[in-house]
């Protein structure tokens, strides 16, 4: 019980802690798989049979782009980003933190999960700016600031599974459109610190491909430097620029590793048997 | 340390416990409050000033029935319950659980509230049972079979203020839309095993009126007694009813007080020197 005892009992239980880290899959879906009503379905019930710790990740474009054009409030996109104006704003909140987040959460309910929906203005969970740039006005865009991972790993120790849609806020009272793979990449990285975390990215395709006019060139494994080259030569390209960089941030910043796939393909992404995975070398 | 000793320190812990119970406020805001900015910022403020344990609870059918006139949704109204069809419960879903409840949210942060926005389908706060009826299809629309207070609870402990809507699920993966005068009554009740529970109803009238048409001929103590004679005599009509309803099933099943009134006093409502209180004597 003497002194040099405690420290070398400590120094051994850190070690473990740092070697038996537990493993937690953040997985973010796409809007075209929110989308297909059977794809959502067999995707959730993937989602659902993930044993270990998880925390589902969604926007809602597509949707969101319906009801604009149902309500009249006409929509522009620039670089793949959409102008949220006042009106836009208040659609993709309804459709992202209403709509969207609560069917999935009691659809992951109705599949033994106990899930909770959550926007990143619950619990401060995600604290944003609105974005400033010289050239274009997105309008009520966020950029993180900072994720509250704490209130995460609470409600994880409480049994709870979170699904986190990508409305944030910047604390002053004002709700921003936060870009939902940076957010899904964010959070991960917020909770490597305390999790062997592994991102996956579910949506419509196999993975990155090759070319992209034949669905099943799937690139197996991309690193740093491959992805710099596939940049260059123009074959990653639009929608999977942004999502390859925060990837590749999240994987620089503590994430374990990032798998790109189909959705309807969770289970094979989880094990590593399908979909693009991405390496940190 | 022995047997005997043991048992009487644990009795009076508990009578202790009994005593001391904390002070809990479960404070419902009415529809019309919801839809005037600076009422609501006024009654915003007054509720995050509470120093005490709360919870907010809303719904927001005036909002949800200007969304459904914009979207070409008929709203059928029948006792002053909505007719919740497919898409009208996907319009109320929208509206409740993702503009109403984020945008509450968002300004309790800004007024230094952690608050958590939280539909019934999140961490199954709320079970409900869709409603049959030989006579009237009222679609989706629930009554409560089961709170989970349990959660609220360790929100409560971990520094959190739940902000609740009337959007509830039926386990099965059926969101389904529930009265919210109903759901602050239900919650109270649940939470008043453990907390001194008082229920405020905020809404746009300074109290139950004796005369409908003088908007100052407040009604100060109400018992069930005076309910029922003022319901016979027609003076409690309409939507007052099924509040009043809720309200005197509260107080008979552990709430300490029900209090109606005017949401922009709402200090004044919680300190009992504005509004109708009701009294189950």
């Amino acid at each position: 019980m003497g002194g040099t005892g405690s420290i070398g009992i400590d120094s051994t239980r850190l070690k473990i802690n740092a070697v038996q880290k537990e493993r937690l899959y953040v997985v973010k879906l796409g809007s075209a798989v929110l989308n297909d009503e059977k794809a959502l379905e067999e995707c959730l019930q993937q989602f659902a049979d993930i044993s270990q710790q998880k925390l589902l990740v969604h926007g809602g474009g597509r949707l969101a782009t319906e009801m604009a054009l149902r309500l009249g409030v006409p929509q522009q996109m620039i670089h793949g980003r959409r102008i949220t104006d006042a009106d836009t704003l208040q659609i993709v909140t309804m459709v992202y933190a209403g709509w969207v987040n609560k069917k999935l959460t009691a659809s992951l309910q109705a599949k033994g999960n106990n899930a909770i929906g959550l926007s990143g203005t619950d619990g401060n969970l995600i604290l944003a700016q609105k974005r400033e740039n010289a050239d274009i006005d997105f309008g009520f865009v966020g950029d993180i600031k900072q994720t509250n991972t704490n209130l995460v790993q609470q409600l994880f120790s409480q049994g709870l599974t979170p699904v986190l849609c990508s409305i944030t806020h910047n604390g002053d009272g004002q709700l921003l459109n936060t870009n939902a793979d940076t957010l899904a990449a964010r959070i991960a990285m917020g909770l490597s610190a305390a999790y062997e975390t592994h991102l996956v990215y579910g949506f419509e395709k196999e993975g990155v491909l090759s070319n992209t006019a034949e669905g099943e060139s799937v690139i197996p494994f991309i690193n740093r430097e491959r992805f710099y080259r596939l940049k260059e030569e123009g074959v990653i390209a639009d929608g999977m620029l942004p999502k390859l960089d925060s990837a590749f941030s999240a994987i620089a910043d503590g994430v374990q590793s990032v798998i790109i796939g189909n959705a309807r393909r969770l289970a094979q992404l989880v094990n590593k048997t399908a979909g693009t995975h991405l390496r940190n070398e």
